[in-house]
């Protein structure tokens, strides 16, 4: 028996499709099933085994390791507070954790991953109290009450995750358990915050987008008023003036006054994703173009080149615009899963290309820099510079969140891998959509891609692709009616000099609209060859240097690649020698500054650069610290910039 | 009745002398008294004027308001843990204001002033318990018991700050009530942390000083070989690892086998102060290189140009080499009170003008940075790059500590004011020492100078000088034995050009010595014309940038000295054209260039500048923010830098 013979109840439509992450009723684009579009051998495909083979077995080791499992158990036994181990958030890495299997399911069927699954909800459900309330961390005798500490507590950010799981599972297999716990919760969730409730906020927005998710799969319209009512609510200053300013929980300026994502970079990006949500199934434009907006001001000004946010250590928050420090950037993982998030829901709802550019940077460059080629050891920041050399964690260690400078197998704050878990098994679903007229290819892999159109069109096609290794798409169409529909193509913003079937196309999106048959091809070449990228003059902390990017993918020094007797902090960049693909690696030229030995490090005038030119083998930065410690960095110092 | 007619009791023959912070009893170099050093009209005898009849009330003030003092009453008055007001560290702030009252008293007798001396000790006397402990954070029925986090409990730096507070009074008055209290709480902390107590030491260094200082006043040996053992202790890993790593209060590597200042960086002046004075004390010269080597690392690559230290906001830390972003630059203004401590000590034990180099710097460019012109707000951080204007905070506002962008009254942390106070009353200390043939000049302000040699010899001049506005200082003896002696005066080390009695010298110090008669002029011309400070490579953050400095002054733009087109981020700095000296303020020459307005900050070429040259006139950043909220820089891009 497999995974597809037990009985699953159809909810939406979703499960025969595969489920996905986020299903608004109206938008330009639909989303696609995770069944529609299926990964094949190739960058993404690996890293999708790797998460199913290694990561979500690891993560939940470390669950029961950590004893946040336990702290479910311990509910039931009565054995809280005193058993209770982890943050007052560790309830939703279990949370997580589900999701992830949930996707993972709802794409390719497991008996024995659907069994740890229902093993684990069993323990979860058993910890919920009779009103839908559940969390490990409050309301018992020796823990503080119920919705005590809004700003900190994370009781409504812990029930957001809980719904995403159960919408996971609804879309992917249909009611059960963690269904029914779900919806529970989310009932507890408007009795208690609803209109008449509690006039406040979480302090971790996340339930926000939930509710909304959960509406779409229930119909249950008291969801959406509430996630409606949670977003109207914030940025009036109804949570406490912390040390970091209200800024930090957003909630200083309401969501549609506000013209830029600020403070904490999970929170920021989760609340806009929830707004999108809330705006497109009320139909409100001012709100949509509000978060569109601050997406724009956003990518404009507050966004590191490998498409991470949020600059700041201290409070993981954005910092002022153009405020983008390569060292000590914190660009934690989980801020780029939510700006994936945020940028899919304006994607849908709004169509532009620029939208997929940005999921297209964060996927190769944060995304898949975070985990090890193993799937179990992981970054939570990604800096762009690192410049003493790092210490490997013990593969039993649980380090501080942000200490590490080496990928590291747990935290004391783990959101991140269950976050990477969660969207490495849902990550088809970026892939492709469709419209009333056809399918639209927003990320190139190599892909399979069948699905039907609202009128009954059966549309298949394959996606043939070395990228981002080379540049050539090949769409090989499959299935298809007789009569014209359009195939969209993506054309990255980089691309310039993209052709299709040989003929030069500008970037955006190309539409091609024909009656197509199967056997019929599609060849888009994006130019991947490497190249220089300068900065613009206002982010400071990079002046004078370039970075070296090809086709989607930043590249970096290491100094594992450096000869002995180059230290990287002495290397400059030749910006007359174009970067050259040699031997599948990517080549610049520079030379060598000798580096001042002064008492005082100002007043001296930069040293002559020697005159011996140096080559230089540069490494995608998605792949860095993978060969032990090293030095880095992405920003390269320019000949003679000062 | 002044107070010099109240009764004194000598201590260690300072009292006449006016007192002084540091008083080791060996070293290359003895300093001189608050009553030898006279500040006259001038940069410094302004603000200290200021610090004296504003800021001493102003803190005084918002101690009572904020109910830190109060917590002394409370104590005493058996209400305590509930009437407790403040952060763990609250008490410190007044032990802080009471060793400013102390050298303000010891350098200018003032009635008044002493009643309220007095009257805050008779408080924080009653709050001492019979076997000396004090504070108002621990051990009383529903506190956490003493001891019990010497992580983050401050209990052995609150007693650190109380004993520098007696020291001050001992020094410049005698045995009084707060001398007694001093005592007990030495004796204490060594029955409790001796040889056979608690072996560990406190998350926050500064007891070690302390304990060194009150040795020297009293002569009691256990106080030395207490410092000692602090010092020898920590290092070891004896406090709990916490996030930010056991670097952060500087227990991850023994003081003697450190190579550089780490961590918190107020916590490391702090230590490294006390280092200092234990090896001096006991001859352990291992100890003092190990200090001095770690005090060259730290100038050389982990100082601002303003000679402010700690570049991190998170953790108020020492960043890695050279990782001194203008922006978010966290400089903390007790880390450079820190500084002067130690660098101050050094001097004393080793006499090198780089010492009062460093001590210059920091005093010109943090020091007086901090205070606002009427002694009643403060900078917490001493940023040197300001993109967004600031928003003046209201005059009853306590503030969160690093988040105001202008001078604040008041902060829930408020360090800052009270090391401040302590700084200024006690500033004439840092002007000149001498030592058994002469007496040597290391900071430069208008002053008279009137001390004895170990002989008797008996020297005195005035120092006529409107430094730094102007360079040439003069030197006139006005009491001089009638035999040859020698007067050193330091020539800072940017000073490449200074005359002495029109004759070139080098930079460095240079020695006079002869036999002066009063009357007698030295004239010393320090170039104070203003020039172009260019960045170590390997400080990126300002790559592409010069600075100005005048004199020991650094200079910034600020947007209110700007054209009202003119955008501080689109000024780019002509360094062919040399800034130069106009009507009182320093004018540089530059251009305008346009600022890209894309969706992407990346990959576009910068712009070229405008043609029309533009003329930009700059302040002392010390002034800055002085006039209302502005933008500001003082790392320059240069034209051309990419």
């Amino acid at each position: 028996m497999t995974i597809d013979e037990i009985q699953p109840i159809a909810t939406g439509g979703w499960t025969q499709r595969g489920g996905t992450p986020t299903a608004p009723s109206r938008g330009l684009l639909r989303p696609l099933g995770l069944r529609e579009v299926t990964l094949r051998t190739g960058f993404w495909q690996r890293r999708q085994d790797v998460n199913r083979s290694a990561s979500l077995a690891h993560i939940e080791h470390w669950l029961e390791r950590a004893g946040w499992l336990g702290n479910f158990d311990a509910a039931g036994d009565g054995r809280l507070p005193g058993a209770r181990r982890g943050r007052e958030f560790a309830d939703t890495e279990v949370y997580k954790l589900l999701e992830a299997m949930a996707w993972e399911l709802g794409r390719a069927g497991d008996l024995e991953l659907d069994a740890r699954y229902r093993a684990i909800v069993r323990r979860v459900a058993a910890a919920q109290e009779p009103d839908g309330y559940l969390n490990t961390n409050f309301g018992r005798p020796g823990q503080r009450p119920r919705y005590s500490d809004l700003e900190w507590g994370h009781e409504l950010y812990s029930f957001g995750h809980l719904i995403q799981a159960g919408v996971a599972r609804a879309r992917t297999f249909g009611a059960d358990e963690l269904v029914d716990v779900a919806v529970r919760a989310a009932d507890h969730v408007c009795d208690v915050f609803g209109p008449d409730g509690i006039a406040s906020v979480c302090g971790h927005p996340e339930i926000e987008p939930a509710l909304v998710e959960l509406y779409r799969v229930t119909g249950e319209r008291r969801y959406l008023e509430q996630a409606e009512l949670f977003i109207d609510r914030r940025g009036r200053r109804v949570l406490a003036d912390i040390e970091f300013g209200r800024s930090y929980f957003q909630d200083d300026v309401p969501v549609r006054a506000a013209e830029v994502l600020r403070g904490h970079a999970v929170r920021a990006t989760y609340l806009a994703a929830g707004a999108v949500d809330v705006a497109v199934e009320t139909g409100d434009t001012e709100l949509l173009d509000a978060v569109a907006r601050q997406w724009r001001a956003t990518v404009a000004r507050r966004t590191y080149i490998t498409g991470g946010i949020g600059s700041r250590h201290q409070d993981e928050a954005f910092g002022d615009d153009f405020v983008l420090p390569p060292d000590r950037a914190y660009s934690e993982t989980c801020a780029s899963v939510g700006s994936v998030m945020l940028s899919w829901r304006l994607l849908l709802a709004q169509g532009d290309a620029r939208y997929a550019d940005l999921i297209e940077r964060i996927l190769f460059n944060v995304v898949a820099t975070s985990p090890s080629d193993d799937g179990t050891r992981f970054f939570y920041t990604n800096t762009l510079h690192q410049r003493v050399l790092g210490t490997e964690p013990a593969a039993d260690t649980l380090v501080p969140r942000a200490s590490s400078t080496m990928r590291a197998p747990w935290f004391e704050v783990s959101c991140c891998p269950t976050n990477l878990a969660r969207t490495f098994a849902g990550l088809a679903a970026y892939v492709a959509t469709s419209d009333d007229d056809g399918v639209q290819l927003h990320q190139y892999a190599a892909a399979r891609v069948r699905t039907a159109l609202p009128d009954g069109r059966e549309i298949g096609c394959e996606i043939e692709t070395a990228y981002p290794a080379d540049g050539r798409i090949t769409v090989r169409i499959t299935e298809a009616p007789d009569t014209p529909w359009t195939l969209t193509l993506r054309v990255p913003h980089w691309a310039t000099g993209a052709t299709l079937d040989g003929a030069a196309v500008p970037t955006g999106q190309v539409r091609v609209r024909r009656r197509f048959s199967p056997g019929d091809t599609v060849v888009l070449d994006l130019p991947v060859r490497p190249r220089f990228t300068a900065p613009d003059p206002r982010i400071d902390s990079v002046r004078g240097c370039v970075a070296v990017e090809r086709g989607p993918v930043v590249h970096c020094v290491e100094s594992v690649d450096l000869p002995p007797h180059v230290p990287l902090e002495a290397l400059l960049l030749d910006p007359s020698i174009a970067p050259e693909d040699r031997d599948g690696a990517v080549v610049v030229a520079g030379r060598l500054a000798p580096l001042p030995d002064g008492e005082w490090p100002y007043g001296t005038p930069a040293p002559e650069p020697g005159a011996e030119p140096l080559e230089v083998t540069l490494r995608p930065y998605h792949d860095w610290a993978s060969r032990g410690p090293s030095t880095m960095r992405v920003w390269l110092p320019l000949i003679n910039a000062g």
